[in-house]
């Protein structure tokens, strides 16, 4: 015992102070040294141009989150800098993104205060769930319950927009509310801002087709593309990947000429205070009214939010990580992940940042724009704090329907209506995971529609566990045997329906036959099914006829036999056990019937598939199939 | 569609309106016109010898329920009436019981009114789940929980009856406090309760001990059994299976004879008023000082035993009825016993009963005693109906130091410790589940007992599905193909741990490997699964070499093809997928390697076993094993 704790602690010591351990834990000692001029090229113009597409996403985002907008850039440089350097993924780059903004609309209610403690708490959480190796709950996020929420999220923030591009004032933020206000309050419609926010958003549209199609397809590859058309190839993908900035940048303009002409037909954005945000740890309390919530009031305030958004900021990070490593060929480490967005959210929150996660768009366009290690991100991070110390002044002149096309554009793409009929097509219960996912989600919340949504596909994994796939076929030797095939494996909700299925096989009518079940595709023995194939056995013994098992794979033959089954015989094949029962048969004596019956039974038919243990003699007794049910 | 409708309409009324169906849900209709009088004589002495076991044992669970002591008897005898109606067993006799007596003193707050209202909702529930066929639900509860649960419960009833045999007063309830008072209390003892109770409970085991002794071990079974013999062996199983009435019966006299003499050194029962419990619905109120406990405030009182009491109830009557139909060879029908419950503890529940359900050891007496039908249990409920009507004055001279012998003596044989040796030996992890639910019953309630051990095993089990069993083995040919085996099905928690092995299996190092799949053990795939492998193929593509899938069934080949994965191939056959792989190699014309490798390289071994689709071509590729891992 002593030894084996010393053996422990001195793997884990070598484990922990070993330069490949160092590597693990800090990527960028990996990576730094091999850096070089080429590298700094592309990092450097990835790095600006997600720094151009952050700066508006982040005022919208922030607007999104209902927060003061410049918690959006607050939380938008602090993540890219520990992420250069913890991080395992070269295109990732943190920041706050839709998810995250409806998140906080959820549960900040507000309170920059409270957005900024569950950043705090989403960091910590995050860091021990790294400690823990947590990251694989994950797993049991299933597709169609991520495909639902996402979908149904993408709707929440788009209708949430609507507002701002009608220019309406005071609507409800509960997703039918907000549906009920928006509606009702259409004649109130600002025409201006509807049309702004119409020809922003057909033009962002325009902008990423242009940008996104095939330009090639019709071409003769073995003609090279000529001048003129390399430019314009570039430009369309320039102008397509800053599409954001683009908009906002002549929107405002255009707003702004109109202002000093004292021309106001826009709802703006509000004033943005300009600077660096002021470094502090999170206060844990606000003023509401004249009322200073704090202390355990304030904490009360957090709610579900603390353990729901960590869940929610890794499964983001992780899925974008891992489908951008699997395109450009570099594997991620889920728990480096885990510590980099732990640390990233934990420093941020002490620069006034709402919690952070890997964004898919943005990421996009860092992996596309040429982006060759983490350093990319540093570029991204010192735009925005440029951004804030010179440009704030002027972000008063941005049209709030601008940054609502913005958003409805981007989210446009995490609508997957499409799952569904893929799904219907593959597993159809899998459509009903969705279905209860989404309407959740849209009509009881976040937390409530993925729990449901999980709930309902672990429900169905366990019904399935508790209705194990099986087979029984009858020899045509005498005694007539049946042969029980178990399709997948064995848990224990399966345990009454083996032992029915069992029972069914040999003890329905007399004479009772002996069967042979065979375990060829167990992998997996626990106590309760253990103790359900005993009792079989014993049901079999007390009827005086056997149940053999064959085909056990050794290590669980080995488990079976601790249970200390009386009467308990495992052979390594069907065809020893049929040989068995034959034998003991014979040795019995039962002179009422021919030692061996050759003819088949007439209801029997002989099948040739799935026989190839017994039919290797061919003298011997064969299977033939008579039910096939579970 | 409107076809579809109609024929299950057809079917559903083939199915409600045939004799078969009345049969099922009438079971009396099946064996009553069959009946006969060597039946008949079988019924009533076993029937008798119930209703003497269940009238000490029904005041003695009344105490445990901490309810006044005739609601023990009303509880034993409508059950009874109903059972032989619609019960599939034969041997079951409903009734109070150990469990649902400790249920009581954990919900009913000692209110009769309270125990009668949540017998009533319990046969409502369980009726509605039979109509829901929710009986399975029963298989989500392992045998260690089960076990766990059983074992806590029988020692909190025991621990819990230990105040009446040294006849101490004033001791709380909740199991922690239970013994801290009993502990400290001791020096309060009542001597003379002390000596009747040990001298009780040492006779109780000494009778049972004679009676289950094998008598006829060391017996020449050739030489028959003298007639003293054979009275002697008679009436030591009379005097052993009546022994719970005989301790009660001699232990009342001595007492009352005592009484007569003035001389009361026991501690005694309280009255029980006499005759039949007066018949009137639930009334939903009680009174609690001078305040009326009704309407909401009442049912808040019910509580979660509204949710357990039916589940445990059911619990233990399907394990008790199968227990005994396997031994007996009969079947039981678990949907007909939910209907049999629900009825009968509806019913019940107006003549001032708690919930009832089938008595482990009332059901063995009545199976020892020779029951021949469900019609014993006429004579059972007669007989306490009888009690009730002439004996009831003389319970007041019943010691409670002899009740509590009976309980503990009763509930001794739930202990099942070594349960967990045995699953020490068979399965490790289920000793964590037993031991989790054995402490969370005792120290923290029932019902989060329950929860928190099916929580735990349903925890393991999907902890299990995550981690599927993967072998990873290459082949000597050219190219060297890695083939992945899976051993277990295929959930949706799986699906990062499939492509990270599929990830593994080829693309870890330069040159890519192609990769074969076999999926002979899958028997279900849903739509995450199927993702995970779409990826793992696109992946796989992406890196300029082949992932094929390979013995995969029909129906799931079907379901794969619908996803339209690109470049997705199943071959009936690893082996035919392997001459694909090798082909295209051929056809490609990589010229800087030989066509075929006929050496292994030195760091694999061959191997000779599982093998056998690669190796019926003695001059085709063979298989080499290079890492067993997931």
């Amino acid at each position: 015992m002593m030894r084996k704790c010393k053996n422990l602690a001195h793997r884990w010591a070598d484990n922990t102070c070993s330069v490949r351990y160092l590597k693990k834990r800090l990527p960028i000692v990996d990576w730094l040294p091999k850096y070089n001029l080429e590298k700094f090229q592309g990092d450097l113009i990835a790095g600006l141009t997600v720094g151009l597409t952050v700066v508006p996403q982040g005022l919208a985002y922030a607007a999104v989150a209902e927060l003061p907008l410049q918690h959006g850039l607050y939380s938008a440089f602090m993540g890219c800098f520990i992420y250069c350097v913890l991080g395992t993924s070269k295109d990732i780059t943190l920041g706050p993104t839709a998810l995250m903004s409806l998140m906080m609309a959820e549960y900040a209610e507000g309170q920059p205060a409270i957005a900024i403690a569950l950043c705090l708490f989403t960091g910590l959480i995050q860091f021990v769930m790294g400690i823990l190796r947590l990251g694989f709950l994950l797993n049991f996020m299933a597709v169609p319950v991520n495909s639902g929420f996402v979908t149904a999220a993408a709707i929440i923030i788009g209708c949430g927009q609507l507002k701002l591009i009608l220019g309406l004032k005071d609507v409800r933020k509960p997703f039918i509310w907000n549906i009920y206000d928006t509606c009702r309050k259409i004649p109130e419609t600002n025409h201006w801002d509807l049309i702004l926010g119409l020809i922003s958003f057909i033009t962002l549209l325009i902008l990423k087709f242009i940008k996104d199609r095939d330009w090639d397809k019709n071409r003769d590859p073995n003609v090279p593309l000529t001048r003129v058309q390399r430019v314009g190839r570039k430009a369309i993908w320039l102008v397509g990947t800053a599409r954001n900035a683009i908009i906002v940048l002549v929107t405002t303009i255009f707003a702004g000429i109109l202002y000093a002409y004292n021309i106001r037909p826009f709802t703006m954005t509000k004033e943005v205070p300009p600077g660096f945000p002021p470094v502090r740890p999170p206060s844990f309390s606000y003023q509401h009214g004249n009322h200073t919530v704090e202390g355990e009031e304030f904490f009360t305030h957090l709610g579900a939010g603390v353990a729901v958004i960590p869940m929610i900021g890794l499964l983001e990070n992780i899925a974008i990580a891992k489908a951008f490593a699997s395109k450009n060929r570099y594997t991620i480490d889920a728990t480096q992940e885990l510590f980099a967005l732990g640390i990233a959210n934990t420093v941020s929150c002490f620069f006034g940042s709402y919690p952070v996660t890997g964004s898919f768009s943005r990421t996009a366009v860092n992996s596309a724009s040429g982006v060759m290690t983490p350093l990319g991100t540093i570029f991204t991070g010192t735009l925005v704090i440029l951004a804030m110390l010179f440009v704030t002044p002027y972000f008063m002149y941005i049209p709030s329907a601008a940054l609502g096309a913005v958003i409805i554009a981007s989210v446009i793409n995490m609508v997957e209506f499409e799952h569904i009929t893929e799904q219907w097509r593959v597993h159809k219960p899998d459509v009903f995971v969705w279905v209860v996912t989404f309407f959740c989600v849209l009509f009881l919340g976040i937390e409530y529609g993925i729990l449901a949504g999980v709930g309902v596909a672990l429900a169905l994994l366990l019904y399935n566990t508790a209705k194990p796939a099986t087979k029984v076929e009858y020899t045509n030797s005498y005694p007539e045997i049946g042969i029980v095939r178990l399709d997948s494996g064995l848990y224990f909700p399966a345990s009454d329906s083996i032992k029915a299925t069992l029972h069914g096989a040999g003890l329905n009518e007399e004479p009772y036959k002996p069967v042979i079940m065979d375990l060829t595709h167990l992998s997996h023995l626990d106590f309760s099914v253990v103790r359900a194939l005993g009792r079989s056995v014993e049901e079999y013994d007390l009827n005086k006829t056997t149940l053999y098992f064959a085909c056990l794979r050794e290590d669980l033959e080995e488990k079976i036999n601790q249970a200390h089954i009386k009467n308990l015989r495992c052979f390594p094949t069907v065809q020893e056990a049929v040989d068995a029962i034959v034998a003991e048969s014979a040795v019995d004596g039962d002179v009422n019937q021919p030692m061996l019956m050759t003819e088949l039974p007439s209801d029997h038919v002989a099948i040739s598939t799935d026989t190839e243990v017994l039919q290797n003699n061919g003298s011997g007794p064969r299977i033939v199939n008579k039910e096939t049910s579970c």
